[in-house]
């Protein structure tokens, strides 16, 4: 069964907001084994809408609406169903006394307007919404169905996965899906595709999905068979060959972020980890406090924006910046050894670097970036050029700094 | 005239991309006096490409093609257009010849098979894309316009300001459009709309779209008239309609963010900065240093995560600490004049607070967070209850700092 989803709002045709509700919608639809083969978003215009909804059911089983259930009169889903099926519309008693019950206990009156909401297109099944006033619809017409489902992220959801996904798991020939997210810190998406493709083109009952942000990749595996054990040995068996292409570059098994994975292992060791931070400005430790509980280990650090304060702060010889410049290998040293010894942690990271537009450090390119690394047993750094702009440049250094750690843990 | 845009691309149908270029062309179009009046995404399939330019052309005079202009199999949207309209494809050896020519500049010899990319749709005249090999195509159909543009946004975006729009405004009724941007702080988004609604509504000439982030609500105007004085007129009359209605809390007349905002008023008194960080580790320092030039004002400071470092590196009593409790006002205003004298700026701030999920502080509640100011005058703290997860409670906290500080400022 294939799928088809309209967005209805005037709202979305904007320049300042997208329908995400599809990419939840189309997570959900794909677990079930249904593909979606368009997406589209229409204005809250009843002709408009039901022309749509006429042209997806000339093409998928399944369309879904999303929007447009409100009570204002540009809610305009429920009247352009009906006309796109011929179909009328029924009051509902029912309903009606549900949502007046929803306003009395916010002790609030129902405005008359919102008996709107009450009407169901004849022949529809009402699916509950437990966290607003309009229900969504579910519509068998022959062979196809039809859902109609509140805009409201908080609504759409929740009413999606308990109302929806039970009955079109009923109505779906049975399959198991099994899945497996890996993350791989320290290399570029496409030397990565060139590297694993091979691995899994093969496996047409796997869908992989390649997921890149800077200096992050994630790859999803999703095996759908129709017995359980194949879908479980294909995935494995996947997922076994990508392991052992990938190795030290693969971070993560279960889709935790480099931050927690470095978190867990230090929380492991009983170490702990402090900061000195320049180009990032505190980016760093951003990253790790995202982290709930990472007090267990990051005590925390320096932000050393200015010259002034790597001397202040850290202590670091104004004649080693001086010579050296604040992007170099000494000073990436000299900061990290000062933020373990100003901290008393076990472990410290330092960041020094030109992140751009322009370059204050003569001689060095924006996108230079020195991390160090201090530990129990030594002092080192490493030095990045990154790509991109600024922001790109700090976010990449972030991540350079935290796959450092990881890889002396 | 009213357009559709068409994204091609199967990988824009999963469950996690969205098709980011429309927002970008429908800004671009809105300027021009073009609404937008439907979107779709729709896979890879010459067919179902050719069916959606059909039904796009049944309704609109605009439509708008992104993506799928590649070399490989793939890339379908030339194939599909020109079934779509009954025309041929024509291959182009000026085209071939550039896209050699850019191989030949990059020391890389150019494939067979992106020969694919030198074929032009009867008709149309080749839209010059310096960004990457595929040009784009402009059709004219009648008194319909069809472009196909590619979909890498790099390569979009200036071929669609460059080659699309000075063609596209040739084509309109002349019209002047003026605008002008607003940023707000420290008010929620259900309130400014009450404030100002009264005052917009009357102006049906002026489009006003509200943008809410954590703490932060970007009002644009964008007014559009037959003739020039018309639009600025109306747009500076219901501009200082609105400053009127916000007074204080209005912080940007140019879009510039908060930490810009508060960087310019630093650098103008010649003051300087420096920040003590507990729950948002980092993430002020971070936003402040998102500035290029922000080493003009600001120096660092300190993420002092748990409390022995607010005690090690700021020098606060451990007992306030105690007796007080890490979130508190004596330890928001400690950590200020900790951070102000250790690093000898003018000004220091500090924030302190439980950003969840959990809360550490026995009684304090996730969401509540101090933010403590020093100046060379005063130190004084403001209490804050923030709302939202844990992520959202640390921005809402970087913006509540902010806005103190230009408040103060």
């Amino acid at each position: 069964m294939n799928a088809e989803i309209i967005a209805v709002g005037t709202e979305l045709l904007g320049a300042s907001r997208l329908d995400t509700n599809s990419l939840f919608l189309t997570d959900g639809l794909n677990t079930l084994g249904v593909e979606v083969t368009r997406k589209s978003v229409v204005g809250d215009d009843v002709v408009r809408v039901a022309d749509a909804v006429r042209a997806a059911l000339d093409q998928a089983g399944l369309v879904i609406l999303s929007g447009g259930l409100g009570p204002t009169e540009d809610d305009v889903t429920r009247d352009a169903v009906a006309l796109a099926l011929g179909r009328g519309l029924e009051f509902s008693q029912a309903i009606a006394d549900q949502i007046e019950a929803r306003f009395a206990q916010r002790r609030r009156k129902m405005v008359e307007i919102n008996k709107r909401q009450a009407f169901l297109i004849a022949g529809a099944i009402k699916l509950d919404n437990h966290n607003g006033t309009a229900p969504g619809q579910w519509i068998e017409h022959g062979d196809q169905i039809l859902m109609l489902l509140p805009g409201p992220p908080n609504e759409l959801k929740p009413l999606f996965e308990t109302e929806c996904v039970p009955r079109l798991t009923a109505r779906l020939p049975q399959q198991f899906i099994r899945t497996r997210a890996f993350r791989v810190a320290g290399m570029p998406e496409s030397d990565l595709d060139q590297l694993i493709a091979p691995a899994y083109r093969p496996y047409t009952s796997v869908t992989t999905t390649i997921l890149a942000a800077a200096g992050d990749i994630q790859i999803h595996l999703r095996a759908r068979c129709a017995n359980e054990s194949d879908a479980l040995d294909q995935v494995e068996e996947l997922g076994q060959k990508i392991e052992e292409l990938l190795g030290d570059r693969l971070y993560s098994r279960n889709g935790d972020p480099l931050e927690a994975v470095v978190g867990s292992m230090l929380r492991e060791r009983g170490a702990s980890l402090a900061v000195a931070e320049s180009c990032t400005g505190g980016l760093l430790g951003a990253r790790l406090t995202d982290v709930p509980g990472s007090s267990d280990y990051f005590v925390g650090g320096f932000e050393v924006y200015t010259d002034a304060m790597k001397t202040r702060l850290l202590g670091i010889d104004a004649r080693l910046i001086a010579s050296e410049t604040a992007v170099s290998e000494a000073v990436a040293n000299a900061m990290a050894r000062g933020a373990r010894e100003k901290t008393g942690a076990t472990h410290a990271l330092s960041v020094t670097g030109e992140a751009g537009p322009q370059s204050a450090t003569p001689g060095v390119e924006p996108g230079t970036v020195w991390v160090g690394l201090a530990t129990p047993e030594t002092v080192r750094a490493s030095l990045f050029h990154l790509p991109g702009n600024r922001n790109r440049v700090r976010e990449f250094a972030v991540q350079a700094a935290l796959n450092l750690l990881r890889r002396a843990l």
